[in-house]
């Protein structure tokens, strides 16, 4: 059986195969984001994320609000992964006749353009199409970058330090609290639902690491830190060493899990947190200190030449960490 | 009941409402594609296209491969429309579990790489999400084109000629007899059918019309003649006149339809015929015959004053001819 990842390397490779001219792309598939050169100062950088009713989200769990910043927010936090500044934005929307009657789609419109508006993006087109009785969203979104400086996930060195933002595993136990039938209106966590339903990228930081030139590389918390990582690994073929000890566990988690297994795999394989997971020389601690004085960030790790291979190191011991995040495939 | 133009134009009015920053984009929502300026030469023109299984196409009447080229086709198209050379391309894809277990994305890509590299048309990304049960294809496109140089739909002036590329009506019909039990393996009618399910967008057309600044507005024919020519007509602010002798009916259309009336509906209203529809300065028609002849196209009628209006003149008759064309809502 065939993983989404063999896929891509499939389309990636018959990609390269018919190419009979020279590439207009400075990086292609398989990083968050897609690179073009936009002209001599500026790299055009540009992803798009699939939403699929009762796959990605259930109707009933969610609001169309929230659905429309949702949509928005995990192609912003591809853009911010890329170091990059979100300029522009397509959406296309596939609703059945049910929902068209109803105002879902006007509040869906409302949900985006109040995140668009936060961070100055723009809606330059899309398409709305019937569907038989899913509801479908593409997000496209575009930033910019200065030539040649996207952050890409293949940059990270042995001995780079690893960091994460904000806190881990909020989403994956929001996930759960729905599942056990907690609605938003509700519950009285809706901190993490809210992590899940209505997320948060890490657009500002993404901007800093970029312009001021500090991470070697970067990728968006979206399957999970132990997928997520991995890919990077992958990408840099280099390994990483993870101090549990240093995790940045969700506030709630700890009263909220059953056991420690439980908080760690929210944290490690729950996926959707859309934080940055990056790495950087350690000479520039000092400056991430500086530059993101205003932002939650965390020292996780350390990269390593044990090429693809992410331990985690919990006092005197150390486990193999497996890349359990969410796969469609 | 809100109409799909009416979303549209919500959509429109708030991103508008939002925009607190000079604008990113020289044409937003509503033409075939947004055009960005790229650099101090070239603009680029983006477009997004869903295709949604049981509203778009049929599995069982499709092929994985046909549905490929069809997916990158109808935004080929768009990016014709604006006079564009297409550059480069995303395609995010959603199928279920059973038809992953299948070669169906292998061969939708092949489908889709067929036809790219007749263009050159580089994929630089996408994503591919797991369905419930419906495949959903969301299709984007850029292009680029000379700085200003965009054919719009808006450009249309009184007394400019309307000229149709290709033949009308094929995919229509196609699409009736596959409608009717015929199948792409077993009916005679393979170039009807073909029109419906492998569509060849203009693309050499419509960079020369944009190359020789030939035409005025443009707009391709996906919802049909009727539907298409009254955007062209509402953009522009202006009326047109259509010469019933002179639409170029699909060969096949005369033996196929059972009347008159039938064989008009298929031209005009059936949509999906991909061919362009633009209007050009009288004084342009010598040039246009020599820029494409090797091309087929027909003067079809010309622009009037009459706004918005649309008339269909057969011998001393004229009647007003209705949008039927394709909607989703």
């Amino acid at each position: 059986m065939k993983s989404e990842f063999e896929l891509i390397q499939y389309i990636k490779s018959k990609s390269l195969a018919l190419s009979c001219q020279p590439s207009a792309v400075r990086i292609g598939i398989g990083d968050d984001c897609a690179v073009i050169p936009k002209n001599e100062r500026t790299d055009l950088v540009i992803t798009t994320d699939l939403l699929i009713e009762d796959v990605d989200f259930r109707a009933d769990w969610t609001t169309p609000e929230f659905l429309g910043h949702k949509a928005l927010a995990v192609s912003l936090s591809d853009v911010a992964a890329m170091g990059a500044k979100p300029v522009w934005a397509l959406v296309s929307i596939g609703i059945p006749e049910k929902a068209w009657k109803t105002d879902f789609v006007e509040r869906f419109y409302d949900g985006w353009f109040d995140l668009a508006k936060k961070y100055n993006v723009e809606l330059i087109g899309g398409d709305v199409s019937r569907t038989t009785d899913k509801i479908v969203v593409d997000s496209i979104v575009a930033g910019e970058v200065k030539k040649g400086k996207a952050i890409l996930r293949s940059g990270a060195q042995p001995d780079d330090l690893i960091y994460v933002t904000g806190e881990l595993g909020g989403a994956a136990c929001g996930l759960k609290l729905l599942e056990s039938g907690e609605r938003f209106e509700k519950t009285e966590h809706k901190n993490l639902l809210l992590r899940q339903l209505q997320p948060n990228p890490q657009t500002k930081i993404g901007q800093v690491l970029g312009v001021k030139n500090l991470a070697t590389a970067m990728i968006d918390l979206s399957d999970g830190l132990s997928s997520d990582l991995a890919h990077l690994c992958q990408a840099s073929k280099v390994g990483a060493k993870i101090f549990a000890g240093k995790i940045p566990f969700h506030k709630n988690l700890i009263s909220l899990s059953k056991s420690e297994k439980e908080k760690f795999s929210h944290a490690f394989d729950g996926g959707e947190d859309f934080e940055l997971l990056f790495t950087a020389n350690p000479e520039n601690n000092f400056y991430l200190e500086k530059e993101l004085k205003n932002h939650s960030f965390t020292l996780i790790g350390e990269v390593t030449t044990n090429v693809e291979t992410v331990e985690l190191v919990s006092g005197n011991e150390s486990t193999i960490l497996q890349p359990k995040g969410f796969r469609h495939f």
